[in-house]
């Protein structure tokens, strides 16, 4: 272990490349612990903005930015993967980066991802590279459909996705997703899908919060539930299939896998996000300390906080115009309502979400393995 | 009731008075349900500036920046009750306030605030106003020492007080105190003190949170528990007195209300703090909505949340040079650390407060009336 970690003490400024709400989250949960945030994002009016006491508005490319920027903090994490991996080495040069370039070369790679979490063991769904038209008739001989083609690089919530139905002509397939890279993937026909927030710290100790039950509509996150209808096996097996991968890319941070539990109760691991995640949010309002908590901890080689959770929660997403009910949700008792303060309703724009806790046992999961 | 209030949308803007750690809160309250924050204060580097989304820095006499300031939000709030008058009278001219300057005429006044309570029929410790040495002498021969002898404005954390043993000289302790109007007060052989946060609506609704026991220590808050080792009684009478006073005030926002409860059982009102308090502070790791949010959903106009706790809770102050412990209380479980931000651990400052959760009921509470 290269010495042990110092600890950044209260007052340091936390660089955070994103200024989404996720790291509107992040700069409310650092700001808890006493330390100061610079949001460095290329949007105005950047969620995370508002809540920081420092914003860099510019590009990801912008090299003088860049450098300001990592002069002027302590730290840098992220909140959002896409970061190009040269941005991220820019201010990697000066400053450290938590988590690093590592990790954001196998999330942001779909083909990467998958091979490196066959090569740890951790089983995935079945899939092929695909690079041509070619490439896709041989991977359609190989997996069944119905399967999905996905871009290899820069999809999330159901971008860049593609169903691949029995009798489907590669051509017009591989045209229609108009990608250089692409991976195709077997569907699952799975009983639940899961995902485990989990944070690494610098002495390498892991935390992993109680795993999580969702339901994704049209791609996006709809709801989250803990927890999980699943059993101990099924539950043992997703912590340290997340534990492995934060071990095997000596990951400095929070990081999110999500899984299919498939019906013949398997467990395959479909995406990591190397960051804090929608599947997390409950935690902010039914942990003592969230998965937000835990990047700042990560970030800034503090211990990591206590996981466990003080109640069952269920977490919903406000898409779109649904953000126009948030006085009824307001209005609900014990209902803990998020929003982004984003200005435009665009449909199925993540505007906020809400998380209604119960006592801890008091909603049955009716469970076997 | 003056039309049923519309409820600021999320994205307006409300302007804070004050820029100490209770703003701080707000603030992050206030961006949770997606408002964004203005704060005005006279002191630079002021903790809520940074997790607001703007802020002026300038003086409460300073009419120009006043009047830009109540322009530039929708609404305003305060985290520090002595704020001049005439300051909120400013904004008042141009921007609603509330809670607005008869509550603060009230709490900013110690002789104003018993006799208010009296005369609604809360009782109080005993009391006479004191304008000179010649008045303390007659206080005195009617309030037998011990007593405590308070400057009638602008005290808080134990400040401008000073006992007063049987014996003391009136002319002496007058010179000592060195203020033109004071109070003497009896002082109060107590068995515990307890205080309410209650929030109260534009629409008169109130939710009060649970009633907390608080023990000071030098005149500063050092620890407050829920659930209060008082009885029924006790806890009953308590809410209707705080219920009684923010209706009395026609009050829109949260307000404080610390007693004491007498060894003879009897519950004697001390203060008022027409704010978010210091005793309210565990609400935002035990409830589903704190008091920081409260305040800001009375100020918008929205319904109140629902106050119940999910947790039992104990907030101990982490005051001065105790901050060094920072990292301690950080890698302890359960235990939900807040540092606010403050460079300088002046003696006994007030620098961040830890909350310790455990499951409702845990901690049994040995209690009769």
């Amino acid at each position: 272990m290269p010495g042990a970690p110092a600890g950044l003490p209260p007052g340091s400024v936390i660089g955070i490349l994103g200024g989404g709400q996720l790291g509107r989250m992040i700069a409310v949960a650092a700001a808890r612990l006493g330390y100061r945030c610079h949001v460095y994002c290329p949007e105005k009016d950047a969620p995370a903005a508002e809540v920081a006491s420092r914003a860099t508005c510019a590009g990801y490319g912008d090299e003088a930015a860049l450098a300001a920027f990592a002069r002027a903090v302590d730290v840098v994490t992220l909140e959002f993967e896409n970061v190009p991996a040269a941005t991220v080495g820019r201010i990697a040069e000066t400053t450290p980066v938590r988590p690093d370039v590592r990790a954001l070369a196998v999330a942001q790679d779909r083909v990467a991802e998958k091979t490196f979490l066959n090569r740890i063991g951790v089983a995935t769904t079945r899939f092929a590279p695909v690079e041509s038209a070619d490439d896709l008739r041989r991977a359609m001989s190989d997996i069944d459909a119905p399967a999905i083609l996905k871009t290899a690089r820069l999809g999330y919530d159901g971008k860049g996705q593609q169903a691949i139905r029995p009798g489907a002509d590669p051509e017009a397939a591989w045209r229609q997703l108009g990608a250089d890279r692409a991976i195709l993937e077997a569907r699952v026909d799975f009983q639940c899908e899961v995902s485990v927030v989990i944070a690494r710290g610098r002495d390498g100790a892991t935390a992993a919060f109680d795993t999580v039950e969702n339901e994704h509509e049209d791609g996006v996150l709809r709801t989250s539930r803990v927890p999980a209808r699943i059993g101990p096996a099924v539950d043992k097996a997703a912590r340290s299939a997340a534990r492995r991968i934060a071990d095997a890319l000596d990951y400095v941070g929070v990081l999110a896998v999500e899984f299919f539990v498939a019906r013949d109760g398997a467990l395959l691991a479909n995406e990591i996000a190397p960051r804090v995640h929608n599947s997390g949010h409950w935690t902010a309002d039914a942990c003592a300390a969230s998965q937000f908590e835990q990047a700042v901890r990560a970030a800034c080689a503090l211990p990591l906080a206590d996981p466990a959770r003080h109640s069952d929660a269920e977490m919903t997403n406000i898409l779109g115009a649904e953000v126009e009910d948030w006085k009824k949700i307001a209005a609900e008792p014990g209902a803990c309502l998020h929003l982004y303060g984003k200005i435009e309703a665009r449909p199925g724009r993540k505007m906020g979400h809400v998380t209604r806790l119960a006592p801890c046992g008091s909603q049955s999961a009716n469970v076997s393995d």
